[in-house]
């Protein structure tokens, strides 16, 4: 069982880890058999090398993230937090407004995260 | 296939139901064996009865919402929403802070909506 509180920290630092440009800090919050859908509709990837490959290629686009509101928990092993990403594009700079949901195991990692975001939630400039 | 503007329309819409403190718009927002979980965690709530139940009772809280930032969408027929609910409880004034993610059937009918929020995401005096 992880805690409230235990779920807002990880899920703070996988913001904190996208701002420190540190991929390896985001993919060690995982499980070894996680999913990551991202975004939601899409086929997820699962396991820890997918994963790790998914946010090495993600820093190097240099996304920072910002929380447009206080991260939430719930009731049972899951927790949400709405988040505003700016990255360099080949087009140049981008916003895309995104919800994630996290459900942990019970050693408090990461079992799977969800991304919801659409083409409607990004916009160019940033 | 309902688009991501649909999608965003219906959140909205549920979020004008509770400001007009109108539990059958909201009620009608739904496809008739929706599940609801609110709370995340707790068991949810499965079909129109229960869930018009569950959104008059609501209602009479006098629970106001308001977005904490834009509607999100996604790439497939989810979308998520983080806001904050003002009612009255029992003991005075209270603020929760949630998250809503809402699965849609084909025909732009809320199949599923789960609610995130934990007892750290309440707080007295509003």
């Amino acid at each position: 069982m992880v805690d409230e509180n235990q779920m807002k920290n990880v899920l703070q630092a996988y913001i904190d880890g996208f701002n420190h440009g540190d991929a390896e800090a985001i993919i060690a919050l995982y499980a070894d058999d996680a999913t990551v859908e991202d975004p939601v509709g899409k086929p997820p990837m699962q396991g820890k090398p997918a994963i790790a490959k998914f946010y090495r290629n993600s820093i190097k686009t240099g996304a920072k993230l910002a929380l447009a509101a206080p991260i939430r928990a719930s009731q049972g092993q899951e927790a949400g937090m709405a988040f505003d990403v700016r990255l360099e594009m080949p087009q140049g700079p981008a916003l895309i407004r995104v919800i994630d949901v996290m459900r942990f195991d019970s050693e408090g990692r990461i079992a799977s995260m969800r991304a919801f975001w659409g083409l409607s939630d990004m916009q160019m400039g940033g």
